[in-house]
């Protein structure tokens, strides 16, 4: 493989992505703090912390099960914002569109957009549109940014301890079935798991120690940047991770990890052993699949452990392509 | 033409991109203000605006004399921001990469990206990167999105009347030609006018009643927009308007409106007839192309007039695509 040229792995959420973003030399920071996390936060007035983050999509295709890339665009973007336990504020939409996209499409994409924006409370407020040449860009892409809010107390990123459990909120692994069936060409009633988690957040964020929302790179990635960030191990019970029967069924058929797959509709948290019941109960509400599926345990290593039928296995770091664009 | 699918011109800062825009129903904004322009603001607390803005940069070549995307990328995002009269306190960075991409250049594009923010003092804080396959996108795009604060007086949203001044912080067209120097395979030693206004702007903040930088669609589409937005007119005389002896013969070469290019590093602002004199003296302190170049006269078209030595002409709104991905 040719080292001096970027590949999809730099984009797959993975451990190539995460050496090439530690090899730009971002050190001014500023006043900011938690860059490296969904949002960045700055304090400004009245104990009151400005959040900010952005995500460009690229999914392919662009519709999709249960979803379009506007929806995905907006949610993913309103949720990095509320894992941090922000209150969302406004959106940006940077689109980039191919000559000859079609104005129908684009209209779908756009109504997607403004119904979530309006769902949620949380307005549209600037943008950009440009027009690449035919050829020259495949569809359409999307950024979109946020700014939120929180209270300094509110922000979640508080200390984790060992016993501290490991919530999810629901099964993982259906927005890249949902997306792969186009791809690959199979039938499956599985839809994307793509929605605002704004109030799933809200109910516990009171309980909660901090949030993440599995993405690129799945659980398996998040949960190792959270033990390496907070030098910590997790032990999980595979048993206990909620994965829908169907999407255990085509990952195993398409020999892919599910635990790598990007959710976005889903996310994790700690809590302390003494809330993760009321966590978990609170948060089965919305999703009765929600489960406690492992806890912060003592061991050197910083890693992700998987307790399975079998034994314990690590669960790594993905590394590699994962899988095509699906977000 | 099919008018069911995007075109070119969609992109290009004129009266299709508008259309399109204006066809997206937007009108959900909560509080937030001027969603029009080019940043929208928020009330927070203590008297202080919250500006936000985003911009997505497909310039091709990626490289040009006197820069590159990365540097244009920062600085169209902070001048965004400064033009509003805020003071930007963190940028975004939206990296969507072709597959196969030099990683010596985009490290040429990062430390661009960086020396800007170091120079300003206007840190990154946050980003994403994503690849696609070889041939789905044109070597590299970037995204920049931006936020800044401002008291409500500061900000540069004042109220225009018949009489004011209309002052240009520099040459126009500059960008443009050292750009299209590339493309058409031309010798010149024009270089990009690209860089960040906070200085110029600072120093005439106190004195100008707003300002817009002349990025798509040139000088022809901002002063149309504030024509519309204001329900105002301006005469411009078209001896006073700064274009370098250069540009004047190479876009007159190419056939091509000077008003209607991109500039990345000038602004028009409009002051009363006693602070325009200042305006134009502080601003040649940092260019001595800087100049008064008409000013807001009253006539019912909402339009602008451009004097010239054969006497009047309308300067339309840009319309079709003016020239290749130029920002």
């Amino acid at each position: 493989m040719n080292t001096g040229i970027i590949n999809l792995a730099h984009g797959s959420g993975g451990r190539e992505m995460l050496e090439l973003i530690h090899s730009f030399d971002f050190t001014h920071r500023g006043q900011w703090e938690n860059c490296d996390d969904d949002s960045a936060s700055l304090d400004i007035e009245n104990n009151n912390k400005l959040v900010f983050t952005t995500d460009s999509f690229v999914v392919d295709p662009i519709f999709f099960p249960g979803g379009n890339i506007g929806h995905l665009a907006v949610c993913g973007t309103i949720n990095d914002l509320a894992v941090m336990g922000a209150r969302p504020l406004g959106l940006s939409l940077g689109l980039v569109i191919e000559e000859g996209f079609s104005k129908q499409d684009l209209a779908v994409i756009i109504r997607s957009v403004i119904r979530i924006s309006e769902e949620t409370g949380i307005p549209v407020v600037t943008g950009d549109t440009k027009v690449m040449e035919n050829g020259k860009i495949d569809k359409i892409i999307i950024n979109t940014s946020g700014v939120g809010i929180a209270k300094s107390e509110e922000l979640l990123t508080r200390d984790i301890v060992t016993g501290d459990k490991i919530i999810l909120s629901g099964g993982i692994g259906e927005h890249a079935v949902a997306l792969l069936s186009k791809k690959f060409d199979y039938e499956t009633d599985i839809i994307t798991d793509c929605k605002p988690l704004i109030h799933e957040i809200s109910a516990v964020k009171d309980l909660i120690k901090l949030a993440k929302d599995p993405t690129r790179g799945g659980i398996a990635a998040v949960l190792n940047e959270l033990c390496e960030k907070h030098c910590i191990s997790f032990l999980l019970d595979e048993e206990a991770i909620p994965v829908k029967h169907q999407v255990r069924k085509i990952t195993r058929m398409l020999g892919i990890e599910v635990y790598e797959l990007a959710c976005e509709g889903r996310f994790v948290c700690i809590a302390s052993q003494e809330e993760a019941g009321l966590v978990e109960s609170r948060l089965q509400e919305f999703n009765t699949d929600a489960a406690i599926i492992g806890e912060v345990v003592h061991d050197e290593g910083n890693r992700v452990i998987l307790q399975t039928l079998l034994g314990k296995r690590i669960l790594p770091v993905p590394s590699g392509r994962i899988v095509p664009r699906i977000c």
